[in-house]
Protein backbone atom coordinates (compact mmCIF):
# COMPACT_ATOMS: atom_id res chain seq x y z
CA UNK A 1 0.00 0.00 0.00
CA UNK A 2 1.42 3.31 -1.09
CA UNK A 3 0.59 6.27 1.41
CA UNK A 4 -0.24 9.83 0.53
CA UNK A 5 1.69 10.61 4.15
CA UNK A 6 4.10 9.51 6.48
CA UNK A 7 1.71 10.63 9.65
CA UNK A 8 -1.04 8.46 7.65
CA UNK A 9 1.40 5.51 7.73
CA UNK A 10 2.46 6.20 10.70
CA UNK A 11 -1.09 6.10 12.25
CA UNK A 12 -2.09 3.21 10.32
CA UNK A 13 0.72 0.68 11.08
CA UNK A 14 -0.07 1.05 14.88
CA UNK A 15 -3.61 0.56 14.47
CA UNK A 16 -2.90 -2.42 12.88
CA UNK A 17 -1.24 -3.40 15.13
CA UNK A 18 -3.94 -4.35 17.08
CA UNK A 19 -5.83 -7.77 16.96
CA UNK A 20 -8.30 -8.11 14.12
CA UNK A 21 -7.55 -4.70 12.01
CA UNK A 22 -5.91 -4.78 8.96
CA UNK A 23 -4.75 -2.18 6.89
CA UNK A 24 -7.62 -1.04 5.20
CA UNK A 25 -10.03 -0.96 8.20
CA UNK A 26 -6.82 1.12 10.12
CA UNK A 27 -7.07 3.37 7.00
CA UNK A 28 -10.48 3.69 6.88
CA UNK A 29 -10.55 4.72 11.05
CA UNK A 30 -7.64 6.81 9.84
CA UNK A 31 -9.59 8.79 7.54
CA UNK A 32 -12.62 8.99 10.10
CA UNK A 33 -10.34 10.98 12.57
CA UNK A 34 -8.96 13.10 9.98
CA UNK A 35 -12.91 14.45 9.00
CA UNK A 36 -13.79 14.75 12.67
CA UNK A 37 -12.37 17.63 14.45
CA UNK A 38 -9.68 17.84 17.15
CA UNK A 39 -11.07 16.77 20.26
CA UNK A 40 -12.36 13.04 18.64
CA UNK A 41 -8.55 12.42 18.17
CA UNK A 42 -7.28 13.79 21.62
CA UNK A 43 -9.74 12.62 23.91
CA UNK A 44 -9.63 8.75 22.14
CA UNK A 45 -6.07 9.28 22.75
CA UNK A 46 -5.96 10.16 26.27
CA UNK A 47 -8.64 7.66 27.57
CA UNK A 48 -6.07 4.87 26.17
CA UNK A 49 -3.05 6.36 27.80
CA UNK A 50 -5.36 7.20 31.12
CA UNK A 51 -6.41 3.71 31.11
CA UNK A 52 -3.37 1.82 30.31
CA UNK A 53 -1.31 4.20 32.87
CA UNK A 54 -3.71 4.30 35.60
CA UNK A 55 -5.49 0.62 35.58
CA UNK A 56 -5.07 -1.37 38.93
CA UNK A 57 -6.25 -5.13 39.61
CA UNK A 58 -8.49 -5.89 42.46
CA UNK A 59 -5.59 -7.35 45.40
CA UNK A 60 -8.07 -10.28 46.32
CA UNK A 61 -9.82 -11.52 43.28
CA UNK A 62 -7.51 -9.81 40.31
CA UNK A 63 -9.95 -8.66 38.44
CA UNK A 64 -9.65 -5.12 36.65
CA UNK A 65 -10.83 -2.51 39.66
CA UNK A 66 -10.85 1.31 40.06
CA UNK A 67 -10.09 0.78 43.56
CA UNK A 68 -7.62 -1.31 45.47
CA UNK A 69 -10.32 -3.89 46.27
CA UNK A 70 -13.17 -4.10 43.70
CA UNK A 71 -16.69 -3.46 43.77
CA UNK A 72 -17.66 -7.25 43.44
CA UNK A 73 -15.29 -8.30 46.58
CA UNK A 74 -16.24 -5.34 48.68
CA UNK A 75 -20.22 -5.38 47.71
CA UNK A 76 -22.55 -6.40 50.96
CA UNK A 77 -25.03 -8.45 48.63
CA UNK A 78 -22.53 -11.06 47.72
CA UNK A 79 -22.58 -14.48 48.95
CA UNK A 80 -19.38 -14.73 50.05
CA UNK A 81 -19.53 -18.31 50.21
CA UNK A 82 -19.03 -18.91 46.88
CA UNK A 83 -16.04 -18.34 44.73
CA UNK A 84 -16.50 -18.70 40.45
CA UNK A 85 -12.92 -18.98 38.83
CA UNK A 86 -12.76 -17.25 35.45
CA UNK A 87 -9.73 -16.81 32.84
CA UNK A 88 -10.37 -13.00 32.17
CA UNK A 89 -12.19 -9.80 32.99
CA UNK A 90 -14.79 -10.42 30.07
CA UNK A 91 -15.91 -13.81 31.33
CA UNK A 92 -16.72 -12.14 34.74
CA UNK A 93 -18.14 -8.78 32.86
CA UNK A 94 -20.47 -12.10 30.71
CA UNK A 95 -21.63 -14.20 33.94
CA UNK A 96 -22.38 -10.42 35.64
CA UNK A 97 -24.77 -9.63 32.68
CA UNK A 98 -26.37 -12.92 33.34
CA UNK A 99 -27.67 -12.07 36.45
CA UNK A 100 -27.73 -15.52 37.59
CA UNK A 101 -24.77 -15.21 39.84
CA UNK A 102 -24.32 -13.70 43.36
CA UNK A 103 -21.17 -14.79 44.23
CA UNK A 104 -17.82 -14.10 44.18
CA UNK A 105 -15.08 -14.38 41.09
CA UNK A 106 -11.30 -15.19 41.09
CA UNK A 107 -9.63 -14.49 37.92
CA UNK A 108 -6.44 -16.37 36.92
CA UNK A 109 -5.72 -14.11 34.01
CA UNK A 110 -5.13 -16.74 31.67
CA UNK A 111 -5.17 -20.67 31.64
CA UNK A 112 -1.91 -23.02 31.60
CA UNK A 113 -0.87 -23.55 28.40
CA UNK A 114 2.71 -25.32 27.72
CA UNK A 115 2.41 -24.27 24.14
CA UNK A 116 2.72 -20.27 24.96
CA UNK A 117 4.56 -20.77 27.91
CA UNK A 118 2.06 -20.65 30.34
CA UNK A 119 2.50 -22.50 33.44
CA UNK A 120 0.77 -22.54 37.04
CA UNK A 121 2.92 -20.14 38.44
CA UNK A 122 2.29 -17.32 35.64
CA UNK A 123 -1.38 -17.65 36.67
CA UNK A 124 -3.26 -16.02 39.84
CA UNK A 125 -3.44 -20.14 41.24
CA UNK A 126 -1.39 -19.19 44.26
CA UNK A 127 -3.40 -16.73 45.29
CA UNK A 128 -6.63 -18.49 44.98
CA UNK A 129 -5.29 -21.27 47.55
CA UNK A 130 -4.26 -18.63 49.83
CA UNK A 131 -7.52 -16.52 49.79
CA UNK A 132 -9.22 -19.76 51.10
CA UNK A 133 -8.25 -20.25 54.90
CA UNK A 134 -9.71 -17.13 55.88
CA UNK A 135 -12.73 -16.62 53.88
CA UNK A 136 -15.75 -17.86 53.94
CA UNK A 137 -15.89 -19.86 50.62
CA UNK A 138 -17.76 -22.89 50.75
CA UNK A 139 -17.85 -23.73 47.31
CA UNK A 140 -15.38 -23.32 44.11
CA UNK A 141 -17.25 -22.86 40.72
CA UNK A 142 -14.73 -23.69 37.20
CA UNK A 143 -15.90 -21.42 34.59
CA UNK A 144 -13.13 -22.18 32.31
CA UNK A 145 -13.17 -22.65 28.52
CA UNK A 146 -13.94 -26.27 27.32
CA UNK A 147 -10.69 -26.54 25.67
CA UNK A 148 -7.42 -28.63 26.37
CA UNK A 149 -5.85 -25.57 27.72
CA UNK A 150 -9.18 -25.15 30.17
CA UNK A 151 -10.09 -28.14 31.36
CA UNK A 152 -6.02 -29.36 32.40
CA UNK A 153 -6.01 -25.78 34.37
CA UNK A 154 -9.47 -27.01 35.81
CA UNK A 155 -8.24 -29.85 36.92
CA UNK A 156 -4.65 -28.91 38.47
CA UNK A 157 -6.55 -26.16 40.29
CA UNK A 158 -9.20 -29.53 42.10
CA UNK A 159 -5.98 -31.38 42.75
CA UNK A 160 -4.81 -27.97 44.59
CA UNK A 161 -7.85 -27.26 46.48
CA UNK A 162 -8.30 -31.26 47.53
CA UNK A 163 -7.56 -30.37 50.76
CA UNK A 164 -9.53 -27.58 51.55
CA UNK A 165 -12.59 -29.82 51.59
CA UNK A 166 -14.67 -27.06 49.48
CA UNK A 167 -17.60 -28.44 46.75
CA UNK A 168 -16.05 -28.08 43.83
CA UNK A 169 -18.27 -27.93 40.41
CA UNK A 170 -17.85 -26.85 36.98
CA UNK A 171 -20.82 -24.99 34.74
CA UNK A 172 -22.82 -27.17 32.54
CA UNK A 173 -21.34 -28.59 29.12
CA UNK A 174 -24.73 -28.64 26.91
CA UNK A 175 -26.42 -27.74 24.06
CA UNK A 176 -26.98 -24.08 23.74
CA UNK A 177 -30.17 -22.51 24.75
CA UNK A 178 -31.74 -21.76 21.20
CA UNK A 179 -29.38 -24.17 19.44
CA UNK A 180 -30.33 -27.32 17.31
CA UNK A 181 -29.99 -30.73 18.08
CA UNK A 182 -28.93 -31.94 14.53
CA UNK A 183 -26.05 -29.19 13.94
CA UNK A 184 -24.51 -29.85 17.48
CA UNK A 185 -21.02 -31.67 17.75
CA UNK A 186 -20.78 -34.82 18.86
CA UNK A 187 -18.76 -33.99 21.72
CA UNK A 188 -21.18 -31.48 23.31
CA UNK A 189 -24.40 -33.84 22.43
CA UNK A 190 -22.33 -36.24 24.12
CA UNK A 191 -21.48 -34.54 27.58
CA UNK A 192 -25.08 -33.44 27.56
CA UNK A 193 -26.53 -36.76 27.23
CA UNK A 194 -23.78 -37.62 30.17
CA UNK A 195 -24.78 -34.55 32.47
CA UNK A 196 -28.81 -34.82 31.73
CA UNK A 197 -30.15 -32.95 33.98
CA UNK A 198 -33.50 -35.01 36.13
CA UNK A 199 -37.11 -33.29 35.94
CA UNK A 200 -38.15 -32.68 39.27
CA UNK A 201 -42.15 -34.34 39.39
CA UNK B 1 -22.88 -3.94 29.92
CA UNK B 2 -21.58 -2.96 33.53
CA UNK B 3 -17.99 -2.42 33.48
CA UNK B 4 -15.50 -3.04 36.63
CA UNK B 5 -13.86 0.45 35.99
CA UNK B 6 -14.44 3.53 35.31
CA UNK B 7 -11.18 4.11 33.01
CA UNK B 8 -12.40 0.82 31.11
CA UNK B 9 -15.95 2.20 30.13
CA UNK B 10 -13.85 5.59 29.25
CA UNK B 11 -11.84 3.93 26.93
CA UNK B 12 -14.33 1.08 25.42
CA UNK B 13 -16.83 4.51 24.74
CA UNK B 14 -14.14 6.54 22.98
CA UNK B 15 -13.03 3.53 20.98
CA UNK B 16 -16.72 2.48 19.67
CA UNK B 17 -17.23 6.13 18.45
CA UNK B 18 -15.53 5.09 15.51
CA UNK B 19 -16.98 3.50 12.62
CA UNK B 20 -17.49 -0.52 12.36
CA UNK B 21 -16.58 -0.89 15.66
CA UNK B 22 -19.15 -2.03 18.55
CA UNK B 23 -18.63 -2.35 22.03
CA UNK B 24 -17.77 -5.60 22.24
CA UNK B 25 -14.59 -5.27 19.60
CA UNK B 26 -14.08 -1.76 21.96
CA UNK B 27 -13.30 -3.84 24.90
CA UNK B 28 -11.56 -6.40 23.54
CA UNK B 29 -9.12 -4.16 22.02
CA UNK B 30 -8.75 -2.26 25.22
CA UNK B 31 -8.17 -5.53 27.08
CA UNK B 32 -5.08 -6.32 24.51
CA UNK B 33 -3.90 -2.68 25.20
CA UNK B 34 -3.89 -3.15 28.75
CA UNK B 35 -2.02 -7.13 27.76
CA UNK B 36 0.42 -5.26 25.95
CA UNK B 37 3.33 -3.10 27.61
CA UNK B 38 2.67 0.88 28.01
CA UNK B 39 4.91 2.25 25.42
CA UNK B 40 2.23 0.12 22.51
CA UNK B 41 -0.54 2.62 23.80
CA UNK B 42 1.97 5.31 23.83
CA UNK B 43 2.98 5.12 20.51
CA UNK B 44 -0.25 4.45 19.14
CA UNK B 45 -2.07 7.41 21.15
CA UNK B 46 1.23 9.62 19.69
CA UNK B 47 0.83 8.41 16.17
CA UNK B 48 -3.01 9.64 16.28
CA UNK B 49 -2.25 12.72 17.62
CA UNK B 50 0.64 13.57 15.58
CA UNK B 51 -1.70 12.52 12.44
CA UNK B 52 -4.45 15.26 13.39
CA UNK B 53 -2.31 18.20 14.28
CA UNK B 54 0.07 18.12 11.47
CA UNK B 55 -1.64 16.71 8.61
CA UNK B 56 -1.55 19.06 5.68
CA UNK B 57 -3.19 18.59 2.34
CA UNK B 58 -1.52 19.49 -0.70
CA UNK B 59 -2.25 23.45 -2.53
CA UNK B 60 -2.94 22.14 -5.82
CA UNK B 61 -4.79 18.34 -5.52
CA UNK B 62 -6.53 18.27 -2.52
CA UNK B 63 -5.14 15.45 -1.55
CA UNK B 64 -3.30 14.34 2.18
CA UNK B 65 0.25 15.32 1.71
CA UNK B 66 3.54 15.76 4.01
CA UNK B 67 4.27 19.35 2.34
CA UNK B 68 2.31 21.92 0.90
CA UNK B 69 2.54 20.48 -2.87
CA UNK B 70 2.10 16.74 -2.56
CA UNK B 71 4.70 13.70 -4.70
CA UNK B 72 2.30 13.31 -7.54
CA UNK B 73 1.78 16.61 -8.43
CA UNK B 74 5.48 17.54 -8.18
CA UNK B 75 6.20 14.25 -9.73
CA UNK B 76 8.42 14.65 -13.16
CA UNK B 77 7.20 12.02 -14.23
CA UNK B 78 3.77 12.49 -13.93
CA UNK B 79 1.54 13.08 -17.05
CA UNK B 80 0.72 16.80 -16.29
CA UNK B 81 -2.06 16.50 -19.26
CA UNK B 82 -4.33 14.21 -17.62
CA UNK B 83 -6.59 15.09 -14.19
CA UNK B 84 -8.14 12.41 -12.16
CA UNK B 85 -11.32 13.37 -10.26
CA UNK B 86 -11.81 11.39 -7.23
CA UNK B 87 -14.13 11.87 -3.77
CA UNK B 88 -11.44 11.37 -1.28
CA UNK B 89 -7.78 9.85 -0.79
CA UNK B 90 -8.61 6.32 -0.66
CA UNK B 91 -9.50 6.99 -4.02
CA UNK B 92 -6.19 7.98 -4.99
CA UNK B 93 -4.26 5.14 -3.30
CA UNK B 94 -6.73 2.42 -5.04
CA UNK B 95 -5.57 4.28 -8.31
CA UNK B 96 -2.78 4.25 -7.64
CA UNK B 97 -1.99 0.62 -6.76
CA UNK B 98 -3.21 -0.01 -10.07
CA UNK B 99 0.01 1.22 -11.30
CA UNK B 100 -2.39 2.11 -14.87
CA UNK B 101 -2.27 5.44 -14.19
CA UNK B 102 0.72 8.22 -14.06
CA UNK B 103 -1.28 11.51 -14.40
CA UNK B 104 -2.05 13.91 -11.75
CA UNK B 105 -5.30 14.11 -9.19
CA UNK B 106 -7.82 15.96 -7.86
CA UNK B 107 -9.53 15.51 -4.40
CA UNK B 108 -12.59 16.91 -4.56
CA UNK B 109 -13.36 15.79 -0.43
CA UNK B 110 -17.14 14.46 -0.99
CA UNK B 111 -19.71 14.43 -3.52
CA UNK B 112 -22.68 16.82 -4.12
CA UNK B 113 -25.37 15.17 -1.61
CA UNK B 114 -28.44 17.18 -1.22
CA UNK B 115 -29.58 14.65 1.76
CA UNK B 116 -26.55 15.62 3.66
CA UNK B 117 -26.31 19.13 2.90
CA UNK B 118 -23.09 18.88 0.77
CA UNK B 119 -23.62 21.70 -1.94
CA UNK B 120 -20.60 22.13 -4.37
CA UNK B 121 -19.39 25.25 -2.69
CA UNK B 122 -18.20 22.36 -0.04
CA UNK B 123 -15.94 20.67 -2.84
CA UNK B 124 -13.22 21.03 -4.56
CA UNK B 125 -15.01 22.32 -7.77
CA UNK B 126 -14.09 25.99 -8.00
CA UNK B 127 -10.36 25.25 -7.42
CA UNK B 128 -10.43 22.07 -10.00
CA UNK B 129 -11.43 24.98 -12.33
CA UNK B 130 -9.48 27.44 -11.20
CA UNK B 131 -6.11 24.63 -11.20
CA UNK B 132 -7.07 24.72 -15.34
CA UNK B 133 -6.48 27.79 -17.35
CA UNK B 134 -2.63 27.75 -16.23
CA UNK B 135 -2.36 24.27 -16.77
CA UNK B 136 -0.65 21.79 -19.58
CA UNK B 137 -4.35 19.94 -18.68
CA UNK B 138 -5.99 18.27 -21.63
CA UNK B 139 -8.38 15.60 -20.16
CA UNK B 140 -10.29 15.29 -17.58
CA UNK B 141 -11.36 11.66 -16.19
CA UNK B 142 -13.71 11.57 -14.13
CA UNK B 143 -13.68 8.36 -11.49
CA UNK B 144 -16.79 9.14 -9.33
CA UNK B 145 -18.64 6.29 -7.56
CA UNK B 146 -21.96 5.16 -9.81
CA UNK B 147 -24.51 6.35 -7.38
CA UNK B 148 -26.66 9.11 -7.61
CA UNK B 149 -24.33 11.14 -5.85
CA UNK B 150 -21.78 10.54 -8.32
CA UNK B 151 -23.27 10.83 -11.22
CA UNK B 152 -24.96 14.25 -9.88
CA UNK B 153 -21.17 15.43 -9.05
CA UNK B 154 -19.67 14.34 -12.71
CA UNK B 155 -22.85 15.89 -14.42
CA UNK B 156 -21.87 19.59 -12.28
CA UNK B 157 -18.11 19.23 -12.85
CA UNK B 158 -18.59 18.26 -16.96
CA UNK B 159 -21.16 21.15 -17.23
CA UNK B 160 -18.89 23.72 -15.24
CA UNK B 161 -15.39 22.26 -17.69
CA UNK B 162 -17.74 22.82 -20.90
CA UNK B 163 -16.22 26.41 -21.82
CA UNK B 164 -12.17 25.29 -21.51
CA UNK B 165 -12.72 22.60 -24.25
CA UNK B 166 -11.29 19.74 -22.97
CA UNK B 167 -11.21 16.11 -22.98
CA UNK B 168 -13.93 14.27 -20.70
CA UNK B 169 -14.20 11.13 -20.15
CA UNK B 170 -15.33 8.48 -17.24
CA UNK B 171 -13.93 5.15 -15.76
CA UNK B 172 -15.62 2.27 -17.67
CA UNK B 173 -18.49 0.83 -15.76
CA UNK B 174 -18.89 -2.91 -16.73
CA UNK B 175 -18.92 -6.63 -15.22
CA UNK B 176 -15.56 -6.81 -12.71
CA UNK B 177 -12.60 -8.97 -13.79
CA UNK B 178 -13.34 -12.29 -12.85
CA UNK B 179 -17.06 -11.54 -11.85
CA UNK B 180 -19.65 -14.35 -13.72
CA UNK B 181 -22.00 -12.46 -15.97
CA UNK B 182 -25.19 -14.53 -15.08
CA UNK B 183 -24.74 -13.17 -11.25
CA UNK B 184 -24.38 -9.30 -12.75
CA UNK B 185 -27.21 -7.17 -11.73
CA UNK B 186 -28.49 -5.45 -14.77
CA UNK B 187 -27.87 -1.90 -14.31
CA UNK B 188 -24.27 -2.64 -14.67
CA UNK B 189 -24.96 -5.96 -17.21
CA UNK B 190 -27.12 -3.30 -19.85
CA UNK B 191 -23.64 -0.76 -19.07
CA UNK B 192 -21.12 -2.94 -19.95
CA UNK B 193 -23.24 -3.74 -23.40
CA UNK B 194 -23.78 -0.26 -24.05
CA UNK B 195 -20.00 0.60 -23.66
CA UNK B 196 -19.09 -2.55 -25.14
CA UNK B 197 -15.09 -1.94 -26.61
CA UNK B 198 -14.55 -3.25 -30.18
CA UNK B 199 -11.56 -5.47 -30.70
CA UNK B 200 -9.15 -3.97 -32.90
CA UNK B 201 -8.32 -7.03 -35.93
Amino acid sequence: MVFPSKLIEDAVNEISKLPGIGKKSALRLVLHLLKQDLKTTTSLSDSLVNLRAKITYCQSCHNISDDAYCSICTGIRRDKTLVCIVEDTPDVMAIENTHQYNGLYHVLGGVISPIEGIGPSELKIDSLISRIPNSEIKEVILALSPTMEGDTTAFYITKKLKEYNLKISTIARGIPVGGELEYTDEITLGRSILSRTTYEV
